[in-house]
């Protein structure tokens, strides 16, 4: 299975900018990146980033044999344009999967899962109905990613006539945009898994006011 | 398998008062009640609800055959106190799932992936570590629904030395709290649940406002 991670290379996660400097988000969106190729390859699949501007794969610090398996190209278009250049273009091309780089609890289980329907479509959606993880075998099948991207998705499939699955994971639908997901970094992320030891790196720990979980920054670790 | 629904009776869903009247919150939350019930009986579970305050069943417009498999009881103790009451006491008593009222987006399909597990515990996380569906077979694990329990179940689980299974399920993970949760009833819900369909006849609908989903609520709907 080849897989598709789009990737914004230049000023990543704008809405983490209220708790992270730039240099920092860049680092955060670097470390789960680093997890979902690491977790993509270990589900037995072959990824590629699409990234907008040229990034050199050895700063993610993989591991050799998970850094082999991955390749880079750049590709400045919107997500939606991306993605639609690189889906099955024939009934005889291999199926494609399109992963999001910031789904920083994505597990080669869970993704197995997505990987292994025998549908023309399987989505695994995202909360506010996002298209977090998607795998495409169907030639007529395309992506349209502004909006509630997950019921377009049922509707375009409907449309063209093609089997639809939904994949159901608290995992995959956990995309990593605003502060308040930190949190699940923090409680799902596994000892090996870059992204939650990177922010604890940042002073970030889990805090529960009023019997609420949220995550607290240490102050002396703030930045500019 | 026996299943435990604790539910507030009185005053439920205060975090939804910035959208919803007293009288609609308590609408809303019977409407999720009612779909939470059938989801569990149509899973092959008994379940008994275990409100704050009387409840009569027959308010909730269950199909009849869900409402003769569902029974109530009145407890008024924390939600805590009230479950460890009714969880196994010793290794021959059945397996007790506990199921929260509020997961709107419950089928039976992944209750069923929560009751089939052969482990001592299994718990369907929620977000920010709350512990949303939760089935216990051994008689010396105890809950804490304090802060983020989800951590604290799996603590005390390695405590008492029993055996911890995690469900991987965005539809158990979606507990309905607050506005923004809104969102994934009207994506998500099916046409045969009651909770979508409260919520639109209260006049609430999707938006998508700079590319992100939310939902509207139609200004002539309100009341107080």
């Amino acid at each position: 299975m080849h897989a598709v991670v789009p990737f914004a290379a230049t000023d990543p996660k704008t809405r983490l900018a209220s708790v992270l400097s730039p240099a920092e988000r860049s680092t955060v969106a670097r470390a789960m990146l680093a997890d979902v190729l690491t977790a993509i390859v270990e589900a037995g699949a072959e990824p590629t980033v699409v990234s907008t501007a040229p990034l050199d794969l050895d700063t993610l610090s993989l591991e050799a044999t998970i850094r082999d398996a991955v390749s880079v190209t750049v590709d400045d278009r919107p997500l939606t344009e991306a993605v639609n250049a690189r889906l099955p273009a024939s009934h005889d091309a291999a199926p494609t999967a399109v992963i999001m780089a910031d789904l920083a609890l994505a597990t080669p289980d869970t993704l197995e899962r997505c990987f292994s329907h025998d549908t023309d479509v399987t989505i695994a959606p995202g909360r506010s109905g996002g298209t977090n993880a998607l795998v495409v075998s169907h030639p007529d099948f395309r992506v349209d990613y502004h909006g509630a991207s997950y019921l377009d998705h049922c509707e375009i499939a409907r449309d063209v006539g093609t089997s639809l699955e939904t994949v159901d994971s608290f995992r995959l639908s956990t995309d990593i945009d605003e502060p308040d997901d930190l949190v699940e970094v923090l409680i799902h992320g596994t000892e090996a898994d870059r992204a939650p030891a990177c922010l604890r790196e940042l002073g970030f720990a889990l805090e529960t006011r009023d019997g609420r979980v949220g995550v607290a920054r240490l102050e002396e670790t703030r930045r500019e």
